[in-house]
Parts: C-alpha cells; sequence; structure tokens
C-alpha cells in the first residue's frame, strides 16, 4: 500500500505546525493543532495515550489500514507536542540514527531499563 | 541539537527490523527486536503503551533531551508493530502526506472522533 | 480528605451500571454509560488508556484532588468494561484478596512479568 | 467466578501498602512495592500506563480471567500511588459515591470534558 511520500513529510509537517503556535499567531478557531497547543501540553498529552491505546486497539483487530491511520495519529501528535517544546522530527530521527551509529540499531532499546 | 540524519533513517530501520523476523531467521538469544517479534503483538503492543507514558512523563518535566530520546522509543516500537503485519514506516508517512494534499495537514486530526 | 463512604460503592455502582447495558434497555441518548456500551468496547477502552494518562499527569503535577478525581474516573471506566463483560468489581476485590491470601499482598505483583 | 471478599480488602491493602513506604522503613530489596515507592512516581506511574494496556489488550481479546487480573494489577499500582501521595482509596470511592449523589451515577463521567 506504500506511495512514496517526500522523505521530508514529517519536516514539512512540523514546519506548518510551528506556525500554529499561539506565539506565532495560531487561530485557535480555525486550526485543531492551534487549539491543543494554546491549551498548555495537558491536552496534546492526553491525545498522545489516547491514539497509543487506539493503535494498540487497531493492532490487536489486525486491520492494516487503521493500524496504518492510528500510527499517523500517534506521530502527528507527537509532532505537536514536540513543536510545543521547540523540538523537531529531525531530532527523533538523529536520535535513532545515533543509535543505529554507536552499536547497532537496537542498542538503546536494548539497554534493560529496569 | 538537531543534527542532520538521512531522512530514509526511517526506511532503512524498517529494513534492519524486517531481518529480526522469526520467519527471517531473527534470533530472540540476540536481538531485542526478534524477542519481541517471536513473542507476538502484545508483547510489543504492551511497550506502545509503555513508551507512550513514559513520553507523557519527560513531557510534563519539560525535558527536551528524554522528550527525544522517549518519541524515539515510541516509534521505533510502533515500527516494531508495522514489521509484525508487514507495514512500512512509508505507509504512515504516505497516510500523514495524504492527509496533507487532501485539505491541509489538520485533516483528519481535526476531523470530529466522537 | 477522607470521608466514610458505605465500602459497597463499587457494588452498588456496579448494579446500576448494569441496567445501561444495550439488552436491558439502557438509552444512549439520556446515560453517558448507555452510549458507551451500545458503542461497543473500543469506546470505553479508548477511554481506560485516556482516563490512565490523565492519572499520570495528575500525580506528576501532585495535586492530590485531580489524582482522586482521575483515579474514580478511571475506575470508572473499568467498571463499565466489567459490565460488558459480565463481570464484577467483586471479582477484581475477590483476585485482590486471593493474592494477599495465597502469599502476602505484592505475590502476583512481584512475580517476573518478562 | 465471584467469591465474597471482605468488602475493605481496598482499606486493607492501602493499611499493607503504606507499610512499604521509605519513610516506614519499607525494603525495596524484599517488596516489590517498597522497591516502587522508593524509586519515585515515575516507576509506578508508568506501571499504571503499562498495566492499562494490558487491560485493553485483555479485553480485546474477551478472556474474563485475564480481564479481572489485569484490572486488579491497575488498581493495585493506583492503590501504590495513592500511598505515595497520602491518599486512600477510601477517597476514591468517597469521590464516586459523591457523583452519585450529587447527581446520579453518571454526573461526572457525563459531562463533557473538551
Amino acid at each position: 500500500m506504500t506511495q512514496s511520500p517526500s522523505p521530508d513529510i514529517l519536516a514539512r509537517l512540523a514546519d506548518t505546525l510551528d506556525t500554529r503556535r499561539p506565539e506565532r499567531g495560531g487561530d485557535p478557531q480555525t486550526s485543531y493543532t492551534a487549539k491543543l497547543l494554546s491549551r498548555g501540553p495537558d491536552a496534546f498529552l492526553k491525545k498522545i495515550g489516547e491514539e497509543a491505546t487506539e493503535l494498540v486497539m487497531a493492532a490487536k483487530d489486525g486491520v492494516p489500514e487503521r493500524i496504518v491511520a492510528e500510527t499517523a495519529d500517534l506521530w502527528f501528535h507527537c509532532l505537536v507536542a514536540l513543536t510545543h517544546f521547540g523540538l523537531r522530527p529531525e531530532d527523533v530521527l538523529a536520535e535513532l540514527a545515533r543509535r543505529e551509529g554507536l552499536s547497532g540499531l537496537e542498542e538503546k532499546a536494548s539497554r534493560p531499563k529496569d
């Protein structure tokens, strides 16, 4: 089902989200993202918990289209959170690349966390 | 804090994760991802819920490095889930691009869900 | 801040929720619970993920009233889920008591899960 | 599957958990709860997100025993969080009873939150 998206869709999306910040004039009346950002962190962090749960349910049902759509929802709200904190998707990709570079792709993930 | 990661890190990471699938010979003894994939969906879906919670906590603390690291953890486990279902990060990026193309970046997100 | 609630509030609440089931005539137009139950599991399971996230955020903020209110929200939606599956809060309390009886209160919790 | 647990199991469990607090001499070496409490909020809050996800998965699978066990796990970790903040399960039950008393059981839950 893969089309060929421009690989910089995440960066482009982040650029747009950045314009939705209250201090840049984002309008909560017309933009969903501006509304989330104007309400402060709890509003979009709650969505991250909610979308993660929806992804889990879609995966339990095993419906590919819903898995893709819910992952997109989850990543979208992660991008909103990054925007709020002045961070970029490139930071996340760089972190993933760093882990890959250091010690194989699974370095950090395989590090015991408990 | 942005470096300039190759924009196709997600695709490259997905390629590697694909080799960790049990049917492709992924070894649960040596690979964290192979272990997750061999255990079946509940193992990595549980991690999605856990990492989403950790991202929320990092964001509440407002520590940029942890926000980036937890988002990377969350996206990594989403990639593991996509791998299990034969899906690709490009599918997710295409979905985000589709929403952008159709009706502005916030089309789907702004659609009422309740 | 503790008042002295009747200890069987959970059972009483479950009795009421049971009357909200579609097959018992619960009306989605007038009852929030009937609406959740009529929509099927994803509707109330999504709320469990959402309310868990809200509890985590309230705890990070350390505001007692919100911690209590969000825990009540979370347990309420757990009761809705139990109702859907024909289960009772007494089943959950019995499971907690069983663990206590078997090997101390922390038996199950301390069992390694990975 | 209901046995008849003493209805005050939650209070009794909270009493025990209280003795696991570091300032009351709880020993992280011998007690799972003392370990969680000694690590601070992120340790047990992460478990709330994790157990909520496990409950959602058990419910998607529709296995009654697992639904009960995962709800017990979730409520247990809620009790740990309450303990940390000097709160009691009675506070949560009182909140549920208050909502029942004020305007029917579904008052707060039905209040629009967005």
